[in-house]
């Protein structure tokens, strides 16, 4: 008989690994709690190796945001072939703003760094580089103060985390997976996998794979598994430009950790607050959006008459050192984690997971080299014993 | 120079109006008061003849439906190579079901009566005709009542009126045209068409089209205009299934004048009450939503479980005799109407507003006809004199 | 038989001069549009002189902001013992903070002054005029920033136009008066006073009162009659303080236009924004709620983790020379205004629409003179003749 | 040095737990993770023990609704002096009605057995029994169908549980109590109470009482803890009668086990699904508010042209057993539960949880006995072991 595996979590990482089990024949049961306050839901996504790649030093982890970002572009097309329905990916590139004092020179050497970076890597989510003088900016996002100058990189992808996670789970369901909802509470048992109680029923299986993002931590306490994860609380405001056609503007970033992204018919949304310390407490706060709409109409002063239309709340897990946790937790046999993507869970996680369904599945890896190398940076046990 | 017109209302007879105007080169200015239930943003539409070919024996109105069918089809076709943006329009055929006592026997007689009429009109809104069987009909629509057959028509299409009237206004805007926001007071002028005050500015042209919808007998009253057309409240739900895709569901009707259609990525809309006298009130109520709700479960039943998301309330415009009202208002130079769809805006309004628009700007006729003969039955002169 | 008179409006205004006829035995029915964007439903109302008192060097106009609040102080006692339910009123005093450089010099000056002032004039709606420290500030307001000291008027109320206006429509069915609802059109009629049509009926009336705030200027509009009437958008937050009883919180004002009012349990309401030329686009901007954040977080930086549950939008009806519009329509028989009210509607409006109740209706004046004297300098014919 | 106390949960069972041991002078820290879907946020709550009385052959648990109305009715006093702001609490009376074949005979019969009970228990709660005509009841409940008696207890009180609550924690926080915002993960310490973990924080006290409601065995599986509680989803809808005070409307109940009761200005909720098995799905559905609405247009047509305003859910703690689970729990030290009050929270949990609170505190008890004696018939041991 094949394999089982039980992935709590339908969020990004959740479904992702689901798909990935679903498709490599592994039987999938997913369980998705349906809380409020999923990052997924409110993601705004960008998918973009270029804040990596000039932000870091780190060559390793440079080397798993391309090589997740690589995976990204051969989902979006299984996905398109598989689905009828939209998977929310367009590639509308990417202007560069620094507005404030000094901040032609800061844009001309950020153009200087990443067209060498470029040259370097070649990465297809950066695409072209331009520097674009305030006018040309402006002309592929109307509402830009007509004084900014801007990077741009052609190739970058904006992504809707909730269409995306809908087609995933939809092509789950049309591979044979299975999806309930419902509030797990996982419990050990002496001398095999856990087993997962939701209300009522008694799920069993070969492996569990927890992606439960910020609810991680708390899912593993009845099992006595203690993991640094802690939920990191975005508000997100999303505005509406009536008549304006929105679909093909580019995202705008650089100005903090600020970002602009647009949704079709007439949407741009402003994203996104990084609230550490902030537990679960889902509500839009005035500071959190004053923060945002000061940020946004300060490099696009156009927005002013925009409406503000809705404000979404998501809680980013992330974990001690701000890296991801992925793999088997030491000492809990049938055990495995995919969370802790923080800002960048529309990003990695799909690759991420894809890896974590691997090593519980026991299929083939999704990646250049064998799962367990990939993942050892990553491991659940780097934080010291987890029981 | 160019002759300029100016459209009144922002739905989709006033943004057809305008596109037809911008397309043919006539100057236009489209003003959308951007009223709260407005008939367009509030619609669910299907695009079928269906209904009509079947229900009436006036060869006249059946003849104008089908050519409107028509004239939006190529429409369709034109805005997907203007725009970039989706247009909402999906074909994904129709399920006539008959619910209650005797209705084994009158879908057998429905079906009949629908494939003779098929072979003499051959409408590709109909396409094929075929009588299903409970379970063929409900792998189609699978929450349907396991013990309901259907009638399945596979040509007829939904629309969705929010992004249709999107990409009209996003193909005017591309064609040279302007849309301005606000509540337009049309006053009269001697000797020469009216003149529009819009919030201090006032708007002069050579002609006005109203295409006001339910608003049309307020902004007639200061010219001492007097047409006989009123609102009638429609109340619609949004329901969905989350992790169901229906985007490839078809529509359902034939339950009294109710349906359902769906939206991606997983809504089920219920449409709709028809509400004669409700006059402007904007609320949802108690005895609508218990309405849908009782006959759609009563067909649907596996609906039951479904989120109620949301309620919308638009108000279409019905003349004195429920057919539209379209062309020159006798006794006012210069002053024209396209109005009084009442629940078939979304499949005549484009048709009959570019006839209008043709009879407003001195261009081609897009019917079959000219466009004086095709307008005369829907005068707005047949119910006497307006002033 | 008695006198009948129609009143158009069901906002502040209107239902006041409801209240007023029905309580002096005149037929009354009142007309309401329900209009989204009325600015009494959006409005979070200070009852208070102390504005005009200290802004304003023209006596007439102080003394009919005394002869308001008199009036409404007795308004409110008599509703109390007339209805059951809550009527929204609550003296709670104001603070008055002078933020920026040199504030503190401003306030010591500010309390000088309405030192001074109240010494003459004695008004309940001031009370006690004290300079605070701001750790006294603070007590009474703890979001407060701690560095800001305050002047503390204690007669000062606060109103939530909601309650306010439902308590007065209550009153008016007890005593026999008739509400309806609907879009009316007024036209003239040879010979008499207007007459009223209300979708399908005709309502006529020994006098019409339009009150109908920043819709005025349509509803003439068939008349012929021009008033130089116009919305003025105000957008309004509220916050909340989960946990904190805010009920008893003073009013904050004196920083701009802006101010702060609490309402029970623990709404802190944020406001407003005067936007001239806003049209009816009745949508919250990123523009205006940037503004109201910013400026309500810089006084009281304590709100920055309030959430921000709602953000409401009214049309505040301002007249060309920005006072009130009240009385008879020269050239129109039996045609009276009772509007203009721009953002005192709350606390002057119940006394000048019991003026005009007074004038159409042939009763006794509300206040210490003639109706006719009073209501002379607001007349609507002081802008040169309407028709 | 004083007691100190954890109570986790912010419903009303907390709530007056904390209010009981901050009244009694013990150290209290509530806290609250205010989870959406919380039971006394949706509930429109009805004191009432004529249900009990009339329908239980269980003279203990009839004695024990008793008990918990007369404490009820000492907080509301108590709260009142203690707080500004509103209770929520007012005395309406109740309409029982009996729709459908057979109805006035189970009336007539439903009446002389209340009137007998009464005579017994002479409850004020119940107050005056009398059969009203279909023309009486109408009068207190317009919107009645015109065919139907009742019986009416004029005692019958109603509760919003959003006024009540907040009325408690302010009169925590009054008294010196704290309270905190999170998500609490409570663990088990070896000789002595549980610790509680608090986003970081971790806290410590002389006993914990959990009263989590629907939530409780989530939080006590990291304990190892089992107790069989499980959520029943209640959906509640608001409907509004513009225009129509309600607030002196009584409570309407008997047609199954759905009610209706108002809350002021003009609204009319109508409550309650009985959803066992939901798990915590918090959306509105399609069936349940369909059968809302039936069943309240079933016997008051009158609300058919209401607007539907709002529609909550919340999740009903119920147990294996169906009734209260109360005190400490077997083989646990220090650890309290207080939760199970199915659809009678708000009418039990206050005098449930004050007992409660003298257990874990050490201070009197608010009942007629020892505390001990009334809580071992709700004692979690009874459904065996926990651990």
């Amino acid at each position: 008989m094949a394999k089982q595996v039980l992935v709590i979590g339908g969020g990004v990482a959740g479904s992702s690994a689901a798909y990935r089990l679903a498709r490599d024949g592994v039987g999938v049961t997913l369980v998705d709690a349906e809380h409020e306050g999923q990052a997924t839901a409110a993601g705004a996504g960008i998918i973009s190796a270029g804040r990596v790649l000039h932000a870091s030093e780190d060559d390793e982890w440079r080397r798993f945001f391309q090589d997740a970002t690589t995976y990204h572009r051969q989902l979006v097309l299984d996905l398109a072939s598989l689905c009828g329905s939209e998977i929310g990916y367009r590639v509308v590139g990417e202007l560069l703003v620094t507005p404030g004092e000094g901040g032609e020179a800061r844009l001309a050497d950020l153009a200087s760094r990443l067209e060498m970076l470029n040259a370097t890597w070649r990465d297809p989510q950066i695409g072209t580089v331009r520097l674009l003088s305030p006018a040309e900016a402006r002309k592929l996002f109307p509402p830009l103060d007509p004084a900014l100058g801007a990077v741009h990189m052609s190739g970058v992808a904006r992504l809707d985390g909730r269409l995306f996670r809908h087609a995933l789970q939809s092509a789950v369901a049309q591979l044979g997976g299975r999806r309930v909802s419902g509030e797990a509470i996982i419990r050990g048992r002496a001398g095999g996998p856990p087993v997962v109680e939701l209300e009522g029923e008694t799920l069993e299986a070969d492996a569990v794979i927890v992606a439960a993002g910020a609810w991680t931590k708390r899912l593993l306490a009845p099992l006595g598994a203690r993991i640094p994860i802690e939920p990191q609380r975005g508000q997100i405001i999303h505005l509406a430009l009536p008549g304006t056609a929105t679909a093909s503007f580019p995202v705008v970033s650089g100005y903090g950790s600020n970002y602009m992204v647009t949704f079709p018919p007439d949407r741009v949304v402003v994203g996104a607050t990084r609230e550490t310390g902030s537990g679960f407490d889902c509500r839009a706060t005035a500071g959190g959006v004053q923060e945002l709409l000061t940020r946004a109409l300060g490099v696009a002063p156009g927005l002013s008459c925009a409406s503000l239309t809705e404000i979404r709340v998501g809680f980013r897990p992330v974990s001690a050192d701000e890296r991801p946790i992925l793999g088997a937790v030491p000492g809990f046999e049938g055990l495995f984690l995919a969370t802790g993507f923080g800002p960048s869970g529309l990003t990695l996680a799909p690759y991420s997971a894809a890896l974590v369904a691997a090593a519980a599945g026991g299929t083939e890896s999704p990646g250049p080299r064998e799962v367990d190398d990939i993942l050892e940076p990553f491991s659940p046990g780097r934080f010291g014993p987890a029981a």
